[in-house]
């Protein structure tokens, strides 16, 4: 285990938390990431209650490493994804995009961890009198759905750190071992690095998803429905015909019907490689991503980042 | 003068810029800077040929020390403010806002530096090869103007990094130590540092423009004219204004319509301390502005926390 407060916390050596991104985070990637050292995390907001008990089943049968289950507050039954993994013996529960105070009360135990996904200073105060355990501060960079106060993780970490008592565990932006030094420089006890994760041998995402995150350049990725709720994207047609329509003023109900079918988009995009109409949720740091190589030797290798960066840093 | 080759190009103590800000970056603050063993810089982006001369002259009877002057591409008269900055013994400039290809030739000789602000890899790697010798990295939390591309400092400057193999300067989000030894765990040779020094004694700015700062949250500031040309400024009755018509489809001209006369905005923030009206450039660091001190002072508290948080940093 790990010497710092987050490694003992979680039980995990590496201070990171793979992201447990809707779609593309199974129990094959969380499984891999957990046995490489860092907290593997099933991400259920795009799982039915089943498809869950199935991850954590798989889970259990791959891996004796902790692990954790992330439960988006935007599911209607999002309790009952929660009741399903702590029924099941799952100890460690990650909640984002909400309002953690109703669901709190249900997954406290004396022997869970709850760590809630917060944008802003205020964010990780109130979760932190709701009895969360953790916080992960996610910056304006992150892929998938994004706070509207846009703060960028190098400008809101050191706030938070300030803020809560804590363990803070920084999002957005960190995809090798420079961002996992930064972040920590900052004040964060960790990171969570999600976009770098698909890129790996064991995650489920089709090879499109993985080849787009490859070649993306640093400016590939936007932000659309701004209006409605912001998602990071890579920018493709379907991207760049919402970015339209946005910029020539479309309301909502004309976005909404851009958009179509959210769930079909992101099934196209992570399950079919539909390059062309899927809505492929990644982050900044995808410009960073070079191959899709194992969770194991990513993992050794942001390590290794890690502490050529930290013993670079001179005296000034 | 520091071992660092960023502080070696400019012959300064420490590897930071102070931003040669619009309004509020005159001679006094840059003085205070240089002699604090930064680059201080004039920022000639709101001043006339003369103000631009009179600050020059200034700086020389105030500081034997480098200093710079900023040019912001935008001005049609940038040529000219850069030829009269040469003329008076200048060797250090900061271009921004534009393509710096124009201006290159006129500035560029054996004794001059030349450091240009840039958004992207892209822009890095044209800037490098129009001649400049060290590119500004400047993200998405960043003061005033910002490049619609959105990435933020976390996310570029590794990227960045990469990509050129002149000294990289991040800028955007850095107002302390800790925010300092991030950007260079990622890969930069030192920090433009802007919001944070308009907080000082010697800096001209108005009272409740610091207080301003003082006072803001994290989420206190927000990007007002993207339709136009993004600004980020502290979010006032003036900022919401804009904000709710963006946000309500308002065309250019509604827009422009609201801003009214730019030039006194910002003069009504900067000069008068008009803080329903004015135009408050700020970045989102001012969340981390705590207190106005002097400049020696603040660098000092830079240095320390910057030691601090390297030192921290321990292996994984």
């Amino acid at each position: 285990m790990g010497e710092n407060r987050l490694c003992k916390l979680l039980g995990i050596k590496y201070p990171i938390i793979q992201g447990g991104m809707v779609w593309v985070s199974n129990w094959r990637l969380a499984s891999a990431c957990s046995d490489a050292g860092v907290l593997g995390t099933i991400g259920a907001g795009s799982m039915t209650v089943d498809l869950l008990r199935h991850n954590i089943e798989k889970m259990r049968e791959t891996t004796s490493a902790p692990f954790a289950v992330n439960i988006p507050m935007l599911r209607p039954d999002a309790a009952e994804l929660g009741k399903t993994a702590l029924d099941m013996g799952v100890k460690i529960f990650i909640t984002s995009a909400g309002n953690p105070a109703n669901i709190v009360p249900l997954l406290k135990r004396d022997d869970t961890v709850l760590i809630h996904v917060i944008p802003s200073v205020r964010g990780a105060i109130k979760a932190r009198k709701e009895g969360v355990d953790a916080v992960v501060c996610e910056g304006y960079e992150a892929g998938g759905h994004n706070s509207p106060l846009e703060i960028t993780t190098l400008a809101l970490t050191p706030q938070i750190a300030d803020a809560v008592d804590i363990p803070v565990i920084a999002a957005g932006g960190i995809a090798d071992g420079r961002g996992l030094a930064a972040v920590m420089a900052l004040g964060a006890d960790g990171a969570q690095i999600g976009t770098r994760f698909i890129a790996t041998t064991e995650c489920q995402a089709h090879e499109n998803y993985k080849k787009l995150l490859v070649d993306a350049a640093d400016s590939d990725t936007c932000i659309i429905g701004r209006k409605l709720s912001l998602l990071r994207v890579v920018r493709n047609d379907f991207a760049k015909r919402m970015e339209d329509a946005e910029r020539n003023g479309a309301d909502d109900k004309e976005l909404m019907k851009i958009i179509g079918n959210e769930f079909n988009r992101n099934r196209a995009a992570a399950f079919d490689g539909e390059t062309v109409e899927g809505a492929f949720q990644a982050g900044q740091s995808a410009g960073l991503v070079k191959d899709v190589i194992p969770v194991a030797e990513l993992v050794r290798r942001i390590i290794a980042e890690y502490d050529q960066a930290r013993t670079a840093l001179g005296a000034l």
